[in-house]
């Protein structure tokens, strides 16, 4: 596995894979690698020729009240698990070799990304769709893998991919779940033993919204109360939201005519968690 | 030359040439060509293996009361030009091509889009960076052709393909200008012969800045004020800016110190007419 740090010998990599006709995965992750990290890295490896992950704690996608200082880093751990998962290269660049003096272009993101995460997060998107487009140049992959436990932000790639026409094909994948429920992320190793339990009301809230949905209950609104009652009654006091939306566009709707979204943005403690369901 | 209308079409076409090794130049062009654009298209078919140019007036670029739907359409004659310059391929979109239902992704362009033509048609430059890295992304190519009369567009175009680590490079050409110095613009065509008299004294102004600065004048102001002088006395009452800046950066700057670069931007009648000249 080839570890670089330079945006040109990166790009020269790929592009030369490229040139010979092989296809290549991308993994673009924060690095603090977990299970669900490592599906997509599996897939990638197994559905392309070539494989790249990239770590990079992307500042740019931080507020200025938000935990970029504490973000796990686990360097040693994500390159053992990269290597276990078969993936060719790893770019790992400096935050001045993406961000140097004078940085000042941005991707302005699509409207998908101005409800729910855009509310409480106003700056992410705009960091995040800067980060991606950014490595999308640098290593132009064939296909781009992310995982759907982030659903907004997929949403909000692939209509960045489509408004800009960029050529890379966007997968999602998954959300890997604990045992219990409590879909995987970096920020759980925030979690005390007794936030531990808290959390996992957000998966039971969701799981419990599809089973009523499968029953029959198409309103929305008493589905988004039974999620607000699950969480409260778990003790978490700060629910950023926890609600159905359209899957497409994320807009609000009334009733479940159409393909749908639950989402759930909580606080437990210090540490907010995010989750969602396909309805 | 082939003539293609579809995004995809015109991806398959770049991707394949570069999938053999041949270089690809790319001219992006709004048509109405003029011998500017035929050089920028020259110079394309020499330096690259295959050349490519692209015809599309961009809405997004336009403010709300300016020119675009009486912006001059010349398509029989663009198509003309470019084939006597031994163009591969011309891409012609729909605007439904580009723009379809629910658009909503825009590149944000650098800092140096704000000042001069970001003070006077503010949504400019956010038109003009998303369409350019579109067409970039449609059209992989190796190396871009700009015209240098659009001095701050190529400024821009150059610091969002460096932030946004685009793989294509980009080069200026050389103002093309009439025997009498007027600077080539499709709007030239907007211009009565006695206007067209007026607009000769902004590369007249320029010219002269520049022997006072072979001279030996080195301070901004007079030189400015000589500008704004020649304007008025052609006739001119509408100077959005006649101004001195930093070559790079594109700010002020009180003393001829460093590479620099005096631009005018004017109304003669209705017609608003840039030029520039390096220092």
């Amino acid at each position: 596995m080839k570890i670089v740090e330079s945006r040109s010998e990166a790009y020269a990599q790929v592009a030369q894979w490229r040139q010979t006709g092989a296809s290549v995965g991308l993994v673009p992750t924060m690095g603090a690698l977990h299970a669900g990290h490592l599906t997509l890295a599996e897939r990638s490896t197994k559905e392309c020729d070539k494989s790249v992950a990239t770590i990079f704690v992307n500042p740019a996608q931080f507020g200025p009240r938000e935990d970029f200082s504490r973000y796990p880093r686990t360097l040693d751990d994500d390159l053992q698990g990269l290597r276990d998962k078969q993936t060719d290269l790893v770019f790992i660049p400096q935050p001045e070799e993406l961000y140097p003096a004078g940085f000042s272009t941005y991707v302005e993101p699509p409207s998908v990304a101005l409800p729910l995460e855009g509310v409480f997060r106003p700056t992410h998107f705009r960091g995040v769709t800067t980060i991606v487009l950014k490595l999308f140049n640098i290593l132009p992959a064939t296909v781009a893998y992310f995982g759907q436990k982030d659903f907004q932000q997929l949403t909000v790639i692939r209509h960045m991919v489509d408004d800009l026409n960029i050529p890379i094909r966007v997968e999602g994948c998954q959300t890997v779940r604990e045992p219990d429920g409590l879909a995987l992320s970096s920020r759980n190793r925030y979690l005390s033993l007794e936030q531990r339990q808290t959390a996992q009301s957000l998966s039971r809230a969701l799981t419990a919204v599809a089973k009523q949905v499968g029953e029959g209950i198409l309103a929305v609104e008493p589905l988004e109360q039974s999620m607000h009652h699950i969480l409260r009654e778990a003790g978490i006091e700060r629910i950023d939201y926890a609600c159905i939306v359209d899957r497409t566009t994320l807009e609000s709707l009334p009733q479940l005519d159409r393909p749908a979204v639950a989402l759930i943005a909580a606080h437990v403690g210090d540490t907010r968690l995010i989750d969602n369901v396909l309805l």
